[in-house]
C-alpha cells in the first residue's frame, strides 16, 4: 500500500497530543498488560473500590434497611438510567438500569409485540449475538405456534422488513465483526413498514456516538460491563421511547415497576414512564459499581472518544497491514471506519492458540468461535503505543511460531 | 394469662445459655440499634467487606476478563446455588442463584405451564406478596385470554385445587402475617390433582427448616437479601426438582443457560440440569456478597436456628401480652409456633407513626400497609434482651403517646 511506514515514535507522538490521555490514570490497569478486551469486560475505575466499600460498609452495614430511603437506593435504577440516557442520545425519562441484557431483551420484545399485536414475526440476523436469538426463540416458543423468529443473513434483513414483521431486532455493532448498522436508516426502514425497531447496544454504548431519539428508535437494550466499565456482570439498561410508555406494560410485571410498590396492592398498575420496566429488587452493590463507570464516561467528550476510538482501530489495521501480511490473517471488520464499532477482528485458522499465546505475553484480546481474534479499543485507557506493542507482539508470536506450543491448545470454559 | 411475669433478668439468662450467641459477633451491627428487620434486609456479615474488596480489586481490577476462568466466575451461580440447596433441603444440582425473585417466578411459571400445557390456571392466594401476583398476571396477560391467575383467600386455596389448575403458587411464610403453610401437605394436595407446586421461600430460606426434596416440591424461588444476609438486592435463587429438568426449558432462554455458551451457536440448546435456568451475565460483585452470607448461615445448625427463632418470636408474643395489653394491638401472626415463620406482626390503627417512633428510638422493624407493625427475628444476631428492650420501648412510646408527634406522620417512599 502507498502509506508511509508507521514507527513506534509516531505512536508516541500521537499519545503526547492525545486530549483524552489524562483518563488513563483514572483506571486501575495491571502493569505490563495491554488490555484490548474492554469490549468484553471494561477495566476498573480507580474510584470504584472506595465507592463500593462505602455502599457495603456504610449504606448496608450501618444504614441497613433505612438506606432504601436515606441513601436513595429506591431511585438508583432511574438515576443511573438517566445518566446512560445522556450517553446514548435518549431524552430524559427514557432509560432505566435493570436486570441483564438478556432479560431486558425479553421485556422489550414483549413491549414490541404488545404494540403490534397483529404481527407475529421477530426479524433478526443469524449472525446476531446468540443470546438475542435465544431470547427471541424462547419468546416465540412461549407464545405458541403463531409467533416466529426469522433470523436471516445481514444483507437480507432490509429486504425482509414487511407488513408481517412486528419487530426488527438487531445488534448495532456486531460482536464478532465489529460491523455497525446505520441506525437511522434501518429504523426508518422498519417504521416505513410499521415495524417496531429494537436495538441491542451492547457493543455501542460508551463506544460509538449514539443518537437514539434523533434516529427515532423505539426500543433498545445495552450492557453495563463492557464500555461503560460497570464491573463484572453489571446490571444492564433498557430504553423505551417516551411516545410508547403509555401504551405498554412489560410482561415481567414485578413490584419495582408498580405505580406504588409499597402500597402492596393485589393488582398490577404500571408506574408512570420508564419505571414500569423495572421488575424485582435490583442488586444495589453492583449498581453502585456501574454508576462509577458511567460517571467517569460522562466526564469525557463523546466526540473526542469516537475520534480516538477510530484512530486506535485504524492504527491497528494499518499496522496489521504493515506487519502481519505474511501470516495468513484476514481482516473481518470493515476497513471503512464509519461502518466499524470500536473493535477490530482478524480471522486466522489458528485463532485460538494464537490468542492464548498473546494473552500469555500480556496482550489481552479474546477469541470468538470459530476462528476470530477480537481486539477492542477503549479510548479512555488505551494508548497508541499499546496498539503498536500489541501488533508487534502478535507479529513476534507468528514469526517464532510460538502459538504452536501445546500449552496454548487447551480450551477454557469461558473464552 | 397464667404465665409468670418475665423479667429482663430472665432474658439475660437465656442469652447466657444461647448456643448460637457467638454468631452475633460475626455481623456488623450499628451500636444502640435493635434490628428486627432482617426479614427485609439482613445484616452485614463482618466478612463481607473484605471479600467484596477482593472481588473488586483483585478479581476485576487485576484479573479482568481472565477471572471468568481463573476465579470461577463462570460457575458462581451454581456454586452458591448448591450451598443454598443445602439450606432448603434440595438435592445436589437442583438449586441455582439467578436474577431477582420476580424474574425467577416468571421463569418457574413458564416451566410449570410447559409441564402442564393443557391446563390454564395459576392458583394463588390474594394475600400473597404482591410481586408474585403481578408476575402471574403478567404471564397470563402475555399468553392471552386462555390463561388466568386465580387469586383466592388463603382458606379457599385447598378446595380450589382441581384438574384445571396448572400450578399452585404460594409463599411459604406470608410476608404480612408470618403464617406458614404446611409445605408437604399442600404439595401433596396439588400433586393429587396433577398440579405443579411452586413455593416462594422469600421469608423461609434461612429462617425456618425446609425439606424441599422430602416434601416432593416441584419448583421454588427465594430471596438472597433477607435471612441469607446476602446484601441489598442480592441475587435470588430458584429450585427445580431434578425429575423435571429434562422436560423443561425456561422461557427466558439466555446464553448463560445454553449447553455451550461460548460456542456461540445460533440455536438454543438448554444446558444439562439446573444450569438451564440461568439467563444473562450475573452481577458478580453482588453474587460474591451473597456467598459470604450463605457461607455464614451454613456454619450454624439449622435445628438450633429454628429453635432460637421460635424462642425469640414466642418471647416477643409473651412480652406483648404482658406489656402492651392496654394499647390496642392485635396479634396478626399465629400464636402457634409451628404455624409461624420467623416474624411477629401486630396490627394497630396507628401502625405507621408508631413504627416511625420506634425506629427513631433505635428499634427497627417495618410497616406493612395498611396497619401492620412487622418484627423479624434472626437467630444468628439477635439476643433475648433485644426482644425485651424492643417491647419495652414500644410500651414506652405508647404510654407517652410519642407516636402522635407530627414528625412521625410523614410517609416515606420505601416502607
Amino acid at each position: 500500500m502507498p502509506r508511509a511506514k508507521i514507527t513506534r515514535g509516531d505512536c508516541e507522538a500521537l499519545d503526547r497530543s492525545d486530549r483524552l490521555s489524562a483518563f488513563r490514570d483514572r483506571f486501575a490497569l495491571p502493569e505490563n498488560l495491554i488490555y484490548l478486551d474492554g469490549n468484553s469486560l471494561g477495566a476498573m475505575p480507580k474510584a470504584a473500590p472506595a465507592r463500593i466499600a462505602e455502599v457495603v460498609e456504610q449504606e448496608w452495614g450501618n444504614g441497613l434497611v433505612r438506606s432504601w430511603n436515606i441513601h436513595g437506593w429506591a431511585g438508583l435504577q432511574q438515576r443511573i438510567g438517566e445518566k446512560i440516557g445522556r450517553l446514548i442520545g435518549a431524552r430524559p425519562g427514557e432509560t432505566l438500569v435493570a436486570d441483564s441484557t438478556s432479560v431486558n431483551l425479553f421485556k422489550m420484545l414483549s413491549v414490541a409485540l404488545q404494540v403490534r399485536p397483529d404481527r407475529r414475526i421477530i426479524l433478526s440476523e443469524s449472525s446476531n449475538f446468540p443470546t438475542d436469538l435465544y431470547i427471541a426463540e424462547g419468546m416465540a416458543h412461549l407464545l405458541g405456534k403463531h409467533h416466529q423468529l426469522r433470523a436471516l443473513a445481514s444483507d437480507a434483513i432490509e429486504g425482509a422488513i414487511d407488513e408481517h414483521v412486528a419487530v426488527v431486532m438487531l445488534t448495532h455493532v456486531n460482536y464478532r465483526t465489529g460491523r455497525m448498522w446505520d441506525m437511522a436508516r434501518i429504523t426508518e426502514r422498519a417504521h416505513a413498514h410499521g415495524a417496531i425497531m429494537l436495538w441491542d447496544l451492547a457493543h455501542s454504548a460508551g463506544a460509538v456516538k449514539l443518537a437514539l431519539h434523533e434516529a427515532d428508535v423505539d426500543l433498545a437494550v445495552g450492557c453495563g460491563y463492557k464500555y461503560l466499565n460497570g464491573g463484572p456482570g453489571a446490571p444492564a439498561f433498557l430504553f423505551i421511547a417516551e411516545r410508547l410508555h403509555a401504551l405498554v406494560s412489560p410482561a415481567l410485571s414485578g413490584w419495582f415497576g408498580h405505580a406504588d410498590p409499597f402500597a402492596f396492592e393485589p393488582g398490577y398498575r404500571p408506574a408512570p414512564g420508564i419505571a414500569r420496566a423495572a421488575v424485582g429488587t435490583p442488586p444495589i452493590i453492583s449498581l453502585a459499581a456501574l454508576e462509577v463507570g458511567v460517571d467517569l464516561m460522562l466526564e469525557a467528550s463523546q466526540d473526542e472518544m469516537r475520534r480516538k476510538s477510530v484512530a486506535l482501530s485504524s492504527l491497528f489495521i494499518d499496522l496489521a497491514d504493515q506487519l502481519l501480511g505474511a501470516f495468513g490473517f484476514t481482516l473481518v471488520s470493515p476497513r471503512e471506519a464509519a461502518q466499524r464499532g470500536s473493535q477490530v477482528c482478524l480471522s486466522h485458522p489458528s485463532a485460538w492458540p494464537t490468542m492464548q499465546a498473546l494473552i500469555a505475553h500480556g496482550v489481552i484480546g479474546d477469541f470468538r468461535a470459530p476462528d476470530i481474534l477480537r481486539f477492542g479499543f477503549t479510548p479512555l485507557y488505551l494508548r497508541y503505543v499499546d496498539v503498536w506493542d500489541a501488533v508487534m507482539m502478535l507479529s513476534a508470536i507468528m514469526e517464532s511460531r510460538e502459538w504452536t506450543h501445546a500449552k496454548y491448545q487447551v480450551k477454557a470454559a469461558v473464552t
